[in-house]
Order: structure tokens, then sequence, then C-alpha cells
């Protein structure tokens, strides 16, 4: 079988069917994603990213495979729990609520805010919603207005020790492509500008290749829990987002770069005694504070699939196709579950799952059909680029 | 060799040696607490629980061990950064600082001033030093003042679902005996009433007969993550903290009822496949949201060995004593490092240290020393009533 066949029939055999099965809430809208391993409801607490990656995913779905009005409608449920209930006068976005749409955690940060603003992107895409669209844009223009502080009176730090963190960047760097048909061509080269620089010149690490979490506000190196600290899906994820930015802007020379980085985190974060990618490394090889530091997780191994397949799409490196095997190898006898669909998110250092859960409060309808879709088309392309070599095939 | 022997061996001979010889300061006050597994330090950031903490273990090994001067000086070096770098203007305990003593994170809950009001306690035992003293007391008020609201403007619930969360009123049920010197007859009662009536009642839940972590305004169950929420080594911990105020009061029953209920978390807590007490657990089974629920912590197993030694002690069932033997066992063949001295703090579910370090920003000197000595007094005043049984022995 072609790995392009694969990776879509997963997508659209086992995964969609599960999440349309089991996460829709008919009664108060929006999705349900806290799901036990059968894909039963175990907490009905509704958090405002999963509500916001849903929806994304849906519509595009919709946008990108076929109009299916079903689709359409299940990233409606979703928009409309969103601009309705997750939003508060100021237009910030709150983190979590209960089940019926009454607000339990505020918005102190702006995470929130950047899955709503992706939503309501897609949701355009397929809708030309006018006020989805301008609710697009406002929750886009309330991030960048926050950005400086994004955690507002949140903010722990007594500003002794000013880091820059890499989330948001990162994040912005794929949302801009997103909402590009709704945002002005000058705000969109201004954003893909900031994060491609921040990205690439502030947070890549030039001694070592690898991408930091947080540093000192010139770039320079902070040698503290924060500064140590690598994420390897991070880094990867970022990576993909500028082989994206790269096709955009014909730059071969930041593909090339972004490729050579995931080679890079790959040595680094692969796990050569258990195998799998590590969730939090510390570049000292000092204790991480993260007590899960070893564990392997499921976003991180879609990222790292999406990374070195769009990578080797364009790159033809052989050493990012190597990698690609490998990963894929240990992805799919670890996190699909045969038994009952869908896949586990987190596996021990020895790669047996030690929470079984579909779904709770960081894991969604996002990060599996994302990646999955992703491998799917950039196989697709290799295929065609390589006229149906057997090496495309498992 | 007596179980006494053997805590108060490890207590004198490993232990608190490690930490004299690696943790202390010497140009900026205070102490490290990151120590790696040959107990070099590899961050020197300070942190507020681990300053008291250590401040309270040195005053407390020279009030009830032995007048070494050495002692009391090491926790003067811990009071007096405490008291000079560590407080802010209003009184609230920052929760870490760098190594020189400039704040880092704000006082953004009212557990730093726990651990630091029991440092002065015990110093103030140690020196009288009226200074001191009074810091003690003002601290303990600034405690009580705030704990209606004790994270203050960094509260990011909205209020729609209120939740009694059960830290403090355990924190105070110890506090309040280690600062029945320093305060009024009066209000050493009222809080003893206040911690014991709040945790045997509010907390401890009469249908599983286990301790809850987060419960509704009156007492009730709140089928959420955070009500579903149950922490064996808190609740241990808790319990012969009951039983110090059922032995100071008088109070058989309160013994009796406690050792109930360690008896009930024994049995709940425990990992009937790898051996150990569970980190985290959800009462209806489903999965927690805490990625390291299911590790082994040091401290759990301290808090466990104490509490078991402490029923025993007082109420003489088989029952305690055959589940203190097998915690015994587990905890002296994972936790001690035989090759650096001291013990890991964590374990992965199969027993195996997942993080070398001996101490970070939680890990310290304070559960395992502290939790000897009180083996060992335990185990001594048990021997003497048992005219020293063979089965005292190991």
């Amino acid at each position: 079988m072609k790995y392009s066949q694969l990776y879509k029939e997963e997508l659209l055999n086992n995964i969609i069917p599960f999440w349309e099965k089991n996460s829709l809430d008919p009664d108060f809208g929006g999705y349900f994603s806290c799901l036990d391993q059968k894909g039963r409801v175990y907490e009905t607490d509704k958090f405002t990213w999963m509500q916001g990656r849903q929806a994304w995913m849906f519509s595009f779905l919709y946008n990108n495979i076929e109009k299916k009005p079903q689709w359409l409608e299940i990233s409606r449920q979703g928009i409309d729990f969103l601009r309705k209930k997750a939003v508060n006068e100021a237009g910030d976005f709150y983190f979590s609520l209960t089940r019926e749409g009454t607000p339990l955690i505020e918005p102190y940060n702006i995470f929130s805010d950047c899955f709503a603003a992706m939503a309501f992107g897609q949701y355009t895409k397929a809708t030309r919603d006018h006020e989805v669209k301008n609710l697009a844009i406002n929750t886009y223009r309330g991030i960048l207005r926050r950005r400086r502080n994004p955690k507002g009176k949140y903010e722990k730090a007594t500003g002794a020790r000013i880091l820059k963190n890499f989330s948001l960047p990162m994040i912005l760097s794929n949302l801009v492509l997103e909402l590009q048909d709704v945002l002005s061509n000058e705000e969109v080269e201004e954003t893909i500008a900031f994060s491609r620089d921040e990205i690439m010149t502030t947070f890549l690490d030039s001694s070592s290749g690898l991408i930091f979490e947080n540093v000192n506000p010139d770039g320079g190196f902070n040698d503290s829990f924060e500064g140590r600290l690598i994420n390897p899906g991070h880094g990867l994820e970022a990576m993909w987002f500028m082989i994206d930015i790269g096709v955009r802007t014909k730059d071969v020379d930041l593909i090339q770069k972004a490729s050579e980085v995931i080679l890079n985190i790959m040595e680094y974060g692969w796990d050569k005694q258990y195998g799998g990618i590590f969730y939090f490394m510390d570049i000292k090889g000092y204790p991480p504070q993260q007590l899960e530091w070893d564990q392997k997780l499921w976003w991180v191994h879609l990222e790292a699939l999406i990374a070195l397949s769009k990578a080797y799409l364009h790159t033809q490196n052989p050493a990012l196709f190597k990698w690609f095997e490998k990963v894929h190898q240990y992805t799919w006898n670890h996190f699909p579950d045969k038994k009952f669909g869908e896949w586990f998110g987190y596996l021990n250092r020895q790669g047996e799952p030690h929470l079984t859960l579909k779904g709770g409060k960081w894991k969604g309808c996002f990060h599996v059909p994302r990646g999955l879709y992703q491998c799917w088309k950039n196989f697709q392309a290799i295929e065609e680029k390589n006229g149906g070599h057997k090496k495309f095939e498992i």
C-alpha cells in the first residue's frame, strides 16, 4: 500500500468517524473533548482550545477534501459555541466553560484566542459568513495587541528576568497563513516576516541548531530552567510552518534551513533506548522541571511525521526520508488503538499507554487528523514526483 | 537491627551530611536546592518553599536531637535569606528568587508564607530571637487573612464553580502546632478546631473513606477533574497531622478515625501491579489530568511511613504494622541512592528513577529527613512499649 493511501484511509475511516460519533453535544452545542478509550464522554467541561481546533478541523475537511454538508454543520456547531459562549465583552476567549457554556476559567493568556481565530478563518473560507470573518479579523488583531503582555494581570514573573517565549511567534506563523484570505496583504506580510525572523534568528540556537523555548530578549541563552528547555515537538511543528512560508514566498534557503533543523531535532530528541521522541529536554542535560519529560506524546510524533514528509517533498534529502520511516514505524506501532479506534495520546517512556483516553483537556480532534491529512498530501506529491517508486509503499 | 536505629542512622549518617555538604550558599546566604545525583548544584535559583523547609529542618534538628552550633548556624542562614530577601513590603513571600536574592516570581499564593512561618517558629524555639518571633506571628496572621482568596489577582477561576481546596486546612493543622509557643492559646485552639473539622468533616468523604482534594463549599462531591482528584500522599500526611492533634487534645476518637482513613488510603492508593503508592488518582477511575499520575514520589512514601508508624504506635492495630512493613520494603528498595548518597525523588511507575536529581524546585532538605526522624521516634516508642519484640527488627 502507498503511504498516501494509508494516511488517507486512517483519516477518513478511523479518526473522523470517531469524532463524528462521540464528540458532538446535541444539547448545548460545541464538542465534548474528554473521551475515554471507548469514546465515552467522561467529563463535559468544554475547553476553548479544543472547541476552536475541532471547528477548524471540520471546516478544513470541508474546504480541502469534500463539500460534505455534515462536516460544515459540525464546524458550525463549534463556531456558534465559540462566538456565543466562549468570548467575553472585551473580545478575549475564556480558557474553559461548563457544558452549558458558563465560563469557568478566565482568559489568562492568548492561545485560546489563537485557536478560535484559526477556526473563524477556515469557517469563513467555507461559508463567506461576514460576521465570522469580522470575528476572525478582530480576534487576530486582539492577539497582536496583547502579544507584549499576553498573560496580563496573571503574569507571575516580577520582570527581573525577562524572557521571550517561543509559542506566540510559532502559532502566529501558522495562523497568518490560515487567515491570509481575510487579512490585508500588508498585515500578512508583516506577520510572516516577524514570525519567520523571530523563529529562525531569535529562537534558533546557532551553536546547537535547535529551537529554544525561552531566550533573552536579544536571543541569547538564559541559563535557567526555562532557558535550558527544549521541546522537540514544538520545534518540529514550527519547522513545517516555516516550510509552508518558504513555499509561499519561494524562499528555497528557508526550506533548506528548516529541513536541517528538523534533522538536528530528530537526532537530539530521539530516545535511543526505547525509541520515540522525548517530550521535554534540558539543553545542558540537567534534570528538567517537567515530570513528564520522558513520555511519548501523540502530537509530537504527528508533527514529526508532517515535518519530515514535507521537508523531504521539497528537498529530496534521503536523510529526511530515513527518519520519516523510523518515526512512521514507531508511531504506527504504538499510537493507534486497534481495539476501540482512534489513537492513544500518552505513552510512557517504554511506549505503553499510561493514559488510555482518546481525548481530554489537551487532546482533541486536531493533531491526529491534521497530521494524517498532511502526510497523505505530502506523499501524494512525493509519489507523483517519483513516478510511484516502490520505496514509498509499505 | 531495630527500625529505630535504621531510621536514625540514615538520617544522621547519610541525609543530613549530604545537605550540609552540598546545599549551603556561602556567598549569598540561603540554600541551593537544585542538586544533581552527585550533589552538584545545577541551578542556583532559590525557591522560598525550599528555603523555609530547610531552615525549619536545621532548627528542628537543633531543638530535638542535639544543640549543635553548626545546625543552628545553617538554619540562621536560611532565616536571614527569608527575612532579608524573600518577603515584599506587604509581608508576602515571593515564590522564587535569583541566587543573589532578586525576586523572580511574585507571591501568587500563600504556601511560601506557610513554610517561612514554620521556619520562623522553629528558629524562635531555638534562639528566642524576638524579631523572628514577631515575623512568625505576622506571617501566620497574614496567611489567615489571605485564606479566603489565597491567590488574589492570580486566581483564574471565574467563580462559577466554587471549590474548597484541601491544602490550606491541611498545612494549617501542622503549622499551628509548630507555632503554638508563639501564638496565644486562643489562636491555637481556634485553628486546631477549624482545620480538624475541615479535614475530618468537609474533605473526608464518608462513602469512600478517602480525602478529597477539592469539594463543594458544603463538602459535597463536585464531579469535575478537580473534584474527582485523590492525592494519596496528601491524605496520608494530613492523617498524621490529625494524630498529632489527637495526641495533644487527648482525642482518642480522632486518632482512631485518622488511623482508619490511613488504611483506606493505603488500600486505594497502592499500585497492585508494580508496588508503591500512586501520585494522583481519579475517584471515578477516569483519566486524571496529571500526566505524572502513576509516578512514585519520595515524599508520598515518607509521609506514608510516618502515618503508618504513628498510627500503629497509638492504636497497636496490626493491619497498620503490616502496611508499614510493605511500604518500608518498597521505599528502602527503591529510593535510597547507594552510590552517591541521599534518596531519589522521582521514580516511574515501574520503580526506576526517571529523574536522578537529589533536589530541585520541589524536593529539598525536608520530607526525607523529617520522615526519617519521625519514624525513628515512633519506633523508639513502639519498641519501648513492646519490650524490644523481634518483630520490630529487620
